[in-house]
């Protein structure tokens, strides 16, 4: 998540430079086959780009909607997973320490262990986020970033592995997905936390209910993640973006040559100004349309978790609480 | 559900190709007509025609949003049959071993026999989302689709009958609504595991609630299996396109034949464009109306279920998991 | 509920036939004046049309929206409804019967009560949705629409009557709102099989909040019944239509004047097309305001109760299930 | 809330009057200094106005439709609350009468007590709904229908003494709020119940749940009557209307000047036309933008409230019934 | 929160002044340069400039949108707390109090800590709303609105010092989010409540279900608050419309050059009235995106935080009322 006021010229640029060039090239072709090849024709209607144009704003801004509300959708879903953190672990210290002649210490052992294996399931989650998918940027553009971001943080194995004890680390090595096995632990424990009578039947049931809201934002951000914004919505809007940018220059050059043969390569640049606003229209779009892979627009997963996991520790009374994240040029990841 | 970034040409291709050739033919009749008819009076004004494009762009971007957001819908539903589906059972078999003398073994056979049943209700409802209603697409193109994704597949009621003991298999062989009636014999299953102690009141009561998200999720799916999008909007949205499709080349024709006579022939690839344009726009809307009619756009119900099955076999510690379905040629099922 | 895949033309006739043959007179009119009257300046510019053109498609575009959103909550009200009647039954049978020494023989007594009184509160609700408001259409042919409709159908009076037992029928008689005291039986009744002890505490608080989401759907059906879309919008919607069909004609002349005066009857025509596009488009959101109106459009409110009556029975073991409920002349009713 | 099928002509008349003279005004003006004054630039070129329409349009339209979601909003809590008050009635009857041994003649009176008490809490919501906040309308047709539509009515402060013992209403004369401290009297009555053990606690914690969900809705409705439509969006679309309307004639001017010297005072007319339909645009948000100022356009707050009150009343088997109200010149309030 | 009718021209023209002086220099640099330096060609086409004038409309409507959802979603979580407020309160003096044998003197002092709590709590919240981020407005004006609003209220650190006992204040000074730890403080009072008796196992799990819904509702605030609109977005909307306003008065030249040299300085005024419409309509949106940065467009957070001291306040008895909000020049804050 980009956290500066504006998108910093670089990254315009970045974006940009591509459409750019084609842009230029289309107008250069389009004057240079009116003046030099003299085929007077080129200079087509306007109507009939007027009419792509309308059916690709259509597309685009049904596009770039729709990608907000999928990384918005995505933010909720984090932002209840914070909730949810909070609570469960608020309710987990409250039930087991409620009865007169509860042993606290050993409640507290317990306790650390359900809330540290809550960590290491936010951090599974986030690992099955940071997975590739066939419909995401794997561009050259895209993967640089995507190793820059990457490499400034923590690999989720590792924080997993702080977070859980050996044994429960074997048993969901193999497992097709870790964090619904890790939630099925905690499920567990819970259990064996009433069979030893520091839970009563109605706490229990009360905790499992937790367990079953992280099981449904888990799954929302899974849905999110595996469903991609539908092909044909997003393909139809590229091809008409294409078409539209192809026939735009044609279209403009009645317009130019009116102003004399002097001044009609002005063409190129407001056809480029124009392409330019398109395509980056579309493009704000496109880039906002996966909110976790891995780029500068994803919701800021790791920021989030870390967050929960300050709360969390600082609930347990821990002092070893880790930093904050901080934004890496201009970004929260 | 495709999962490609771009739809293959061949799609687009065989989703156009009859739409191109009527664009053709209109075109071509445009031209014939005022040429070689010489009836000059074809070349009708613009503004008429650009009224009815303004209509038909409304009634066509509102058919897309409503489209899109019935197939979201619908991976919503199915989202939440996943999560529900895990935390069902997490919290049977949490609920089941929780008092300390209780028996773990017979325990852990009803479990499974419960966590199989819910399986079984997966496919049964998969199964009433592969009925065909009136108003899904039936052209041969969808059939041939619908038959090759069909074959892909293990029938429904193999793999209902792999996970229902015999005895349930026979009660609801004939039942008008087979999902609604399995979820029931959970019902009973459970308030069984009551009458025998091994839950609690309030357990009994929690897992009930879980057996009611079930039927709402399942209800939810049914709602949108059967009810149409609405045959008003949809039938306004396709005669609409036909009208404009019409009028498109003579209003185009004053345009062109300021090109002169030699150019005039310009006419018929431009109409083209546009017309393909528009009716491409709509049967993006069209494909996506339904979300589970067997075809390229469907929710992937075999995909999530299967995902399902894999996540409660390895929380009851199966080793013979089946296998992840892959695409097949771009699409999940 | 109209389930062909395409509206059939004798119905788009039924809609369209009187807005055809105003438009064919304002055309001819257009033509008339300033032909005969020799009164030129009737060929007004396009512009100020150009704008009423632009707020009508405004009105229009949000009451078709709103209209759909109209008929989709109604249609997920009473999908809810079904999932809770499954649920409701579902939960009764499984709670009464729960004790190890439950007589099972009266408890399918009371289950068998509750659920025909639970039939029967379909039907009341039904009944409530069938009366006659106000904004509703009253026009002839909606009239001979409803009339036909009803008379495929049996009376709500003769089901409940069916349903319920003959004293509680006398007492819900003269109440002002059936469905409503149906319900609160329902809670008494529940109330009697606690106080006799088949409900233990927990179960009786379950099933009362049941009973309240059942009170929470039938008063949404009746909002959504006993609210009109708000008339200042509707009636703007007419307003703005009727006076952009007057218009029309003559902001069209000054084009058709151009093709000479041989050809510019072809107005009488192109007015006609374009009007009947504008005012279907009108026409479409206009007959989906009210999905309880007893036309074509409504929610299939006796389709969706007499599946729920199946279903229930179903699960009671009931061998007399009635028939499913097929379409009359292409409407779900 | 308005219920007849169209607005009646002298309600259009009355919203309409001033802006039609307003536009008279400027069209003639227009006319005025291009003819007699002979300043010919004031037939200014079209392309800024239009420019300026858009932006108008756009606002309007956005006016309208969130006008449109805070009504139906304001509706459906209102139907909540209906709902809410069904289930909260029938629970407690439900509730304290369900152990064998219960006093059911104290019970009655008791239960008598707390509806009646939830009656006044209903009338206490409407009276604070019914105060005048800064930014509703203020203008002497307003006030005029205001005052009709008050006088039609039993002021609150009688109906809420009606249905609250003598003690309580000294209790909470003097409250800043007095809905929250009737449902806070709720709370401890049910508190008293539990006490004197005619609840158990669990039914305690269900009645208790019910209050915060009257609390929700008692908010929400709070929340809609004391956050204006932001007035930023609000001042802007009437600032763009006005600048609109003063541009339009002077735009149009070029237009009508075509028709000849003879014939371009038709651009009064058709300025007027204009003029009114975008204002009448406007004008349609704006009086739908507060659903508690007391208006035509309200949520007929009063009809609910007498309904719940009816449905109530007939579960306790009163036999006293107020009467349904009915519409007041084609309104519901 | 603006609550005057209509916005005072003084801030219309805070916000407008910038804008409207970057326009007349636009204006006047296209004349000057077209007649002055002669360069005719700066008389650019329009087409140009209307398709950028399209792709920023699209922008900023959308902007707008969202920026009102953003306020709107804001306006409803503080409504939630505020609902959430007063039914934690309510339910907190039932719940200790409902045991016959209960102190009630003892428990008027648990219950007064645990309110005062409370309202510390909201205290905190709103402190966490008040600190700065990245993206909000910094530009002198705003800081000087923002002090002014500031020096009307009484730091929250005082007033959480006023309601918080001292341990507790030593205890949460350090924390990173003291608004969580407050929370937890809550949790675990209400076991120690629950420890001593005071509570039954439903109520601490009902008491506990409460404080779930505050941590819901703190994170969805914290969420808004530390979520920009997507930078992508709001970045385009800015750039496109400083485009648009760069080239427009070059677009508008050959209409105004049609009026005769003698008028054609009538460009700079209808320049300056388009843009300022344009630029204004961006700038509503771009003022109402952040509804926690301390100006005039905030969602009124201290006087919501008032309104519930007051009721809470009430609620317990105390005689010591704040004083409500007023509005400072039109504001609430």
């Amino acid at each position: 998540m980009y956290i500066n006021r504006f998108l910093s010229p670089i990254i315009v640029y970045y974006y940009s430079w591509r459409m750019v060039l084609f842009s230029l090239f289309t107008g250069s072709t389009a004057i240079f086959v009116y003046e030099y090849l003299d085929w007077k024709w080129v200079a087509i209607p306007w109507l009939p780009v007027s009419l792509v144009g309308t059916a690709t704003a259509f597309f685009v801004g049904f596009k770039n909607n729709q990608s907000y509300d999928r990384s918005w959708e995505a933010r909720k879903v984090w932002g209840a997973i914070t909730n949810h953190s909070r609570s469960f672990s608020a309710a987990v210290r409250s039930f087991t320490t409620c009865s007169p002649d509860s042993d606290t210490i050993s409640a507290a052992i317990e306790n650390r262990t359900i809330i540290y294996r809550h960590i290491a399931w936010l951090y599974a989650l986030k690992n099955s986020m940071a997975q590739r998918t066939n419909w995401e940027h794997k561009d050259r553009a895209s993967e640089r970033q995507r190793r820059a971001l990457r490499r400034a943080q923590v690999p989720c194995d590792i924080e997993i592995a702080k977070y859980l004890p050996e044994s429960e680390l074997a048993l969901i090595k193999d497992k097709k997905n870790q964090a619904t096995q890790i939630l099925d632990l905690q499920s567990q424990h819970i259990r064996d936390l009433r069979r030893a009578g520091s839970l009563d039947a109605y706490q229990h049931v009360a905790l499992q209910d937790l367990v079953s809201k992280l099981y449904d934002e888990q799954g929302k951000s899974e849905r999110i993640k595996n469903t991609p914004f539908p092909r044909q919505y997003a393909t139809t809007s590229t091809l008409f973006i294409f078409i539209f940018m192809t026939l735009l220059p044609f279209g403009l050059l009645p317009q130019f040559l009116d102003l004399g043969e002097k001044f009609m390569f002005l063409l190129i640049p407001f056809n480029m100004i124009v392409s330019w606003v398109f395509m980056f229209m579309e493009y704000v779009g496109d880039i906002s349309e996966n909110p976790f892979e891995g780029l500068l627009n994803d919701t800021p997963v790791s920021t989030i978790i870390r967050n929960i996991e300050i709360d969390l520790k600082e609930m347990l009374g821990d002092d070893d609480l880790p930093e904050k994240l901080t934004a890496y040029s201009g970004t929260l990841f």
